[in-house]
């Protein structure tokens, strides 16, 4: 097991591909995007205080409905009998540490936390038992939603679609089995999250083949696998960060969308 | 009024960006990405039996629920108070003329003839009377569509967005007023849709304003503003051609998707 963590990094200004094992001090940076294969070394930058940005660059981020058993009950809703899809746009990564934006004018802006898999080879009509093959790792994305318009427009793509509302990161742990990963949350240092994808519905590899035989996942395509129980409101000046066993921390704070002009 | 279509072409075997006035023979091929900005013209190729791409290449394929009175009423839906957003990915792109793969065991996949606005500058909380500043052109989507996961998932993902669901093209055309376009679709020659964007519930300048609001729209991105009345299935053998006035005609056949393995 490989315990490298694959990141990008601003470096005077230019996005980097890099990478580094726990506990080194400096981000070895790359001359290409390691999802796509050849890479080398050339040269490297401080960790503390890097300024970290989403760690791919998905062409699209495919969303899981109700996808933890005790989430479902907690909403309210039945167990699925398969994966329901939704897309969340580019526009809305969001890099570590950078402010959620909560628009104004809406009761709930929920938090939810969630194991996210980054596509490592194109996946098309892949089976179940071959599709740990085509990830090349793991991160966490914060699937922010404004519940009101959820439920208003029934389609997810406004409530879930406002910019800022992906923050992905911090990096890219490539080498992990994704069955029994502890998950939790936390707003302003409260425990809300306390999960394991041992409660996940369908399975990673169940949901990489699936999602494959709709459309064609292509490498630095994000699949996230849904949230589990304790999801919450988020108000400005909240900082919300969530935890995955052998993964790390993604930190966000929270601010107010400005006034229209 | 500039008549100039911009196009994107294969010419031996390198996607190319090109432009060509109606009533030329060749294609003058261009340096860059128009929607970008400057360009240079660089060679030319023939109009006739020139491999035509998708028109650009969007992050993001934005679409419109319900948005033309009559189409409203023939789906027994009423007439929404505000746009309701979807989206298509990028994997569902399809080039004009090549076929589109209708996925087996449904009972409708459906065609849907749709104006699509080309995004031109990053557009974010623009107002409706400055929005048509912010639109490159215009061009022709065919969003289609498995009915039956349509209703089954809720949902619009799986339903608009497996692989070769959204033919896009022939060309952008960018000095046009949307709002009296008369939309034509042709099921194997028959006439199935007849309609004007007259008729749209949700205006070009509107969908804009209103969708930037939501996410920010970046050059290239496509904003397809929903389908007339009409609709109906498509089965493998079927050729189906959407004409809008001033634009032209985007044309596919459709296949079968293969057996899996």
């Amino acid at each position: 097991m490989s315990p490298t963590r694959f990141v990008r990094v601003l470096v005077d200004g230019t996005p980097r591909h890099g990478c580094f094992v726990p506990g080194a001090e400096t981000i070895a940076l790359l001359d290409g995007d390691p999802i796509l294969g050849a890479h080398r070394l050339t040269g490297e930058v401080a960790l503390e205080g890097a300024r970290l940005l989403v760690p791919c660059a998905p062409s699209k981020i495919l969303g899981v409905g109700t996808n933890y058993r005790r989430h479902a009950e907690e909403m309210g809703k039945p167990i699925p009998d398969e994966p329901l899809l939704f897309l969340k746009p580019p526009s809305a990564l969001l890099d570590p540490g950078q402010p959620i934006v909560r628009p104004r004018g809406y009761e709930r802006v929920d938090f939810e936390g969630e194991l996210c898999v980054v596509i490592g080879r194109r996946a098309h009509r892949v089976r179940e038992e071959q599709a740990l093959d085509f990830i090349f790792g793991y991160t966490i994305l914060n699937d922010v939603s404004v519940r009101d318009l959820q439920k208003k427009d029934g389609q997810f793509t406004r409530a879930k679609g406002f910019d800022s509302f992906a923050p992905v990161g911090p990096w890219i742990v490539p080498d992990l089995h994704p069955g029994r990963l502890r998950l939790q949350t936390r707003v302003n240092g409260a425990l809300v999250q306390d999960s394991s994808t041992e409660d996940l519905i369908f399975s990673v590899p169940r949901l990489v083949a699936f999602a494959s035989h709709v459309m064609t996942l292509l490498p630095g395509d994000l699949l996230t696998t849904g949230t589990p129980a304790g999801v919450g409101n988020l108000a400005p000046g909240d900082t919300v960060c969530i935890t995955i066993d052998q993964i790390g921390s993604l930190e966000n704070p929270v601010v107010e969308a400005p006034l229209e002009d």
